[in-house]
């Protein structure tokens, strides 16, 4: 199909945005348009200043035999810091607070324009790591995770906490379950699920002891993988945890008063290397 | 910020692509990056002659005071067809059946490649429907449901079959489980998590008996929300079905050949009408 030039931009930036993270070759986008290569590559640069100026993400060109460009998602630090804050605000409404002191986030969580924009602010934070896969437990995990492995155009993986036929041969670990840290449970992962030597970044909703992020660091040993980081999308500051392990999280919260229906929630540590 | 007229073609291309179904009025993007009305509105008639071209979707003008453009996301009935053909190629592959005639299809509904091309297959064939949210079961329905929610731009629910906590209050009601049709369980939906008068499309994974379905559309009733549709990744011809509803399917599986390790699977009906 031969296409304009102003009409190649918006296809090209279009299949540049639906295919983060992949090396296209120059001449695919030739052929498919029947243009000069050369023309293409002048579409790049446009394309290029464009999604840097308002900072959609970064177009690299590798050159030689096997070259291309690649799109690399990002996010400006202002809007990110916004959708932050107004994930806050939303989180530290007082009817989110559950009997027992648990918050609600399930709406926020199942909302496609939140999840892409967290997606997309999780995975700038580890933009600079080899990732080879996403990794959460069912089921509150699995948009965010899903959200993020988007971004990173990597497969996520799913643990679980029960046995399902459907994974076929699985292995399990034991971890600690609740804050008390007096129940031992199981979870499982399908065994066909994560290659040996994979990168993997968890992720998961709501941080408070610690021993479900605890019980998938063991799963990667069991699988030869290796930890390349934990993203969560809020954590509970109040909670001791036993074993540390580095984490990111979008929101912090500070403490949950049932009795009087109040949660003071903070911005995260996402930030932080920002600074 | 000031662009010139190349650059805020794709950054407006992106901006419609991240933002489907949503009414924005050309004074957003006249404001945004410093322009005359009239040269957006030119920079919209390339963009939506660049998307027809190649099937990405439509762009429509809604004219007056509360007026902008919409993007309604689509593919092309040759790309879905390839795309289908391909999973249907791949759902064949013998290694996939498991003990007791089940198939694993959890690396294909974490791929977020894949799950991006089913979300848009099964969109746009609902694409004349008023859709409010999209509903499935935890945990393997999640992503499915994600996927086609990410393209509608609507929330997502997720029906789940035991009680948590962090769900608050719920609704349940039974539904047969199993495809004998011997047990009964239950589900359970937060309640709310969905509002009354809602437009639903159900999606799920993988039809058989059809309990599951049935189980949501009675969730519906007690939520007073309306079914649009059921869809599903794939569903099993072999299997029969107490109660009929309508549905579409990517794929078709007519059997399971669990002795000599085959599978044969056709594409489902989900492009009948296209016929």
């Amino acid at each position: 199909m031969k296409l304009r030039r102003s009409d190649r931009m918006v296809v090209i930036s279009n299949y540049l945005i639906n295919n983060p993270y992949k090396l296209t070759s120059l001449n695919t986008f030739a052929e498919k348009y029947e243009s000069a290569k050369s023309s293409i590559s002048e579409d790049i640069v446009i394309i290029k200043r464009a999604f840097e100026e308002i900072e959609i993400g970064h177009i690299q060109t590798v050159t030689g035999a096997g070259g291309g460009v690649i799109f690399t998602p990002s996010i400006s630090s202002q809007d990110a810091k916004e959708m932050v804050e107004d994930l806050r605000a939303k989180l530290s409404e007082s009817d989110r607070i559950l009997p027992g002191g648990y918050i609600y986030l399930s709406d926020l969580l199942s909302t496609p324009a939140i999840l892409k924009n967290i997606g997309r602010i999780i995975a700038k934070s580890f933009m600079d790591q080899k990732i080879d896969a996403v990794m959460t437990v069912a089921t509150k995990g699995v948009p965010l995770a899903n959200a993020v492995a988007n971004v990173l155009n990597v497969p996520f993986v799913i643990v679980r906490r029960d046995l399902k036929i459907t994974e076929g041969s699985t292995v399990s670990v034991n971890y600690v379950s609740g804050s008390s840290g007096d129940r031992i449970e199981k979870m499982f992962l399908s065994k066909r699920s994560l290659k040996a030597g994979s990168r993997v970044l968890i992720v998961d909703d709501f941080l408070k002891g610690g021993g479900t992020v605890n019980g998938m660091i063991s799963l990667l040993r069991e699988f030869d993988s290796e930890l390349a980081g934990v993203a969560v999308f809020a954590d509970n500051a109040q909670e001791e945890r036993e074993k540390q392990f580095d984490y990111k999280s979008l929101l912090k919260v500070t403490n949950i008063d049932v009795k009087n229906q109040a949660i003071d929630v903070e911005v995260g540590n996402i930030f932080d290397e920002d600074k």
